[in-house]
């Protein structure tokens, strides 16, 4: 018997005939015994609905009256499956985010959990009752409707699941569990058994969107284990906890994860002052423009050269600012290269071994991949190469670090 | 300067187009230096959207959960509303029925008002805002959604006018005010500008479906002058308040009622024994059948007979209850006739004036009307007759009673 906090997102409660197959999952764990909280997103189409409600009267609508306009969506889908577990003769009860409660700061559409009352929910599950959650939506201090912002529904089931003390929360999606890469790029990705908070950070935050950064955030910091399934077919999925497995035997990467959608800014030719990064690079973020990737070589001849690459939708924006700055600094040219890509080895285990990244190098020189640029942190080691050349390099480290599905089944990694 | 309430049904929100009408209607007011109050509707189809959705998952869908799921229908209508004034430039702000806060007993589906704390709202409105208040819903004491039943935001309306102490309540509709009797069954039916809440609540129960009943008991009660107008054009409508104009030139009829779907049961030769209305109509009543108008008259030859009115689609059902009682009380014989109606004079000024039902009588009978049953209170003359004459009664009565419009514009009404 445990104590198990279960999300569901939209798609998984998208039509009637879903959520009835979610109160036949939830009930299944009842009935071995489990206590179950459920908690759940707005069935998929409702928020667009609903948002289009809102422009179709407001030309800049106010957040605090969006937030009361969005939480139905979820309103409507802990009622119905509430309704849905009683139909299978469970004992169920909804409870809004204002009911549970779970008390948030005042920024309208993207607030941020301050503290969860447990106890209702908890005095519940002894009564032997289900708990409907709705994800995504939360009060503040005045009874105000906040939302935690687009995908919050997750980090509500992780602050949920942290405040119950929860032995596990299992997020539902349409994937069956974190992958050594994306599948559709490399036939023989595997799916993994096992990952750290801090690899799946890495993951997520360098394109594999399975769960959102900030639930990862939450469930790390108050050591959630967190379980990714499918919602659609039986299986394990991915459980993402703590490295409290000091296993000599932890493969080296767990994962490579990629960005398509990259441009490349280079400023050469600046003179190496003080403050010449934060120059260049302050005008481009207040413009909001995201920077991700940024390296600056060393100086040689009183001049060096700044590199960072942004979105490729931003490319534009970010070209006139750098080009204005970089007159004004007196640098020698302002080059863009809108068709680059970015390629990340992701592994706790890189913290303890050397070598991965020269045999990262040596992989992608021997199948003819120039590397323009190369960050690392403790825990990854990034390359941006022409993006014409992505699968290939995605497929050929894959293999190089032994990632293949080889049809036998391991628990290899990490943990 | 007045604070007004306002009220708008599903119709009156029923697209974006409609909202931002209403938004152009309240700044009118604002504008003119009234503080508004808006209570809103689910925008119509919603709430049948809704129920088709619990219909999908449930059988025998749990009243709470209900409640929870229909509610979100007003919470929409009042995001969408509040954004709508926004875009006009004024300050807005939406309720939740448990944001008021609209305190209830816990009667899912068909709560009652307990109390209504106007406090947050008055500090709105005295800070130059336009409060949006979801109808239909309120919260119990322990912080459950519930709802006031289908039609309940009318109800809301006059809550909140009585709470804050309103100067009026007005509830828009598709219908531009009160009528001495149906338009489309008199062509030169007339508009009251005035009608006491008594004559509103006879002309409401006998099937001049503008208001709710309820609604209309509770502006009575706490004397909240009650205004029903058109939202699709202008128009004084008609005032609802209390009697408290005791003029002498108030006519004697205020309107005409009526009601089609009646039908009649008549248990001939009934011993005439102590509690034999209550042996027939006990039985009726239990089996949930709503009885409308009850005779019985002086016995005779120590028998009597018993008539009542029910709902046409009931008829069968009271048949059956009623010959089976008759047998056991050794009636003479059970009579059933499903092609009658109701027609009813109404006015405050009967109380006052003796030979009104005298001169109705007559009106039919020159007309060549039977009348098969008479049931009179202090403020109403009903008459049950054949079907087929309903429209030529109610057009005889609304001529002989000086109630055709004449087209000369005059404040003839009570009030």
């Amino acid at each position: 018997m445990a104590l198990i906090v279960q999300k569901y997102g939209g798609t998984s409660v998208g039509t009637p005939e879903r959520i009835k197959a979610v109160a036949d999952r939830v009930k299944r764990f009842v009935d071995r015994g489990d206590q179950v909280v459920v908690v759940v997103s707005a069935m998929s189409g409702e928020t667009n609905r609903l948002v289009a409600l809102s422009q179709a009267v407001s030309s800049n609508p106010h957040p605090r009256e969006m937030d009361v306009l969005l939480s139905t969506g979820e309103q409507v889908t802990i009622a119905l499956l509430a309704l849905a577990l009683q139909e299978q003769s469970l004992d169920a009860r909804s409870y809004l985010g204002s009911q549970v409660k779970i008390l948030t700061d005042d920024a309208h559409a993207k607030a941020r959990i301050k503290a969860i009352d447990g106890e209702s929910i908890l005095s519940d599950l002894n009564a032997g009752k289900v708990a409907v959650v709705a994800g995504f939506q939360g009060v503040d201090v005045n009874g105000n409707i906040t939302t935690l912002g687009r995908g919050g529904s997750d980090t509500t089931a992780v602050a949920v699941a942290a405040a119950l003390n929860a032995d596990e929360c299992q997020i539902y999606t349409d994937v069956d569990g974190v992958y050594t890469t994306d599948p559709r790029v490399v036939d023989c990705a595997r799916r993994l058994e096992q990952i750290t908070f801090e690899e799946m950070l890495e993951m997520a935050s360098l394109g594999s969107k399975v769960l959102q950064i900030r639930a990862v955030e939450f469930a790390g910091k108050y050591q959630v284990p967190l379980r990714v399934l499918s919602s659609f077919e039986e299986g394990p999925g991915t459980l993402i906890s703590i490295d409290d497995n000091k296993d000599m035997e932890a493969p080296l990467v767990s994962g490579i994860a990629f960005n398509r959608d990259e441009a490349r800014v280079v400023v050469r030719g600046v003179p190496d002052t003080p403050g010449v990064a934060y120059k260049i690079l302050g005008p481009v973020s207040d413009a909001n423009v995201e920077v991700d990737v940024i390296v600056q070589n060393v100086a040689a001849d009183g001049t060096t050269d700044l590199t960072f690459t942004v979105h490729r939708n931003e490319l534009d924006k970010a070209q006139v600012i750098t080009e204005d700055i970089a007159k004004q600094l007196n640098a020698r040219e302002v080059a863009v290269d809108g068709s680059i890509c970015k390629v990340s080895l992701v592994g706790v285990g890189m913290r303890s071994h050397a070598g991965i990244a020269s045999q990262m190098f040596k992989t992608l020189a021997d199948v003819g991949i120039n590397i323009e640029l190369i960050t690392t942190s403790e825990i990854k080691i990034s390359v941006v190469i022409e993006e014409k050349y992505m699968e290939l390099a995605v497929r050929a480290l894959h293999t190089a670090f032994g990632l293949d599905d080889t049809g036998v089944v391991e628990s290899s990694d990490n943990g």
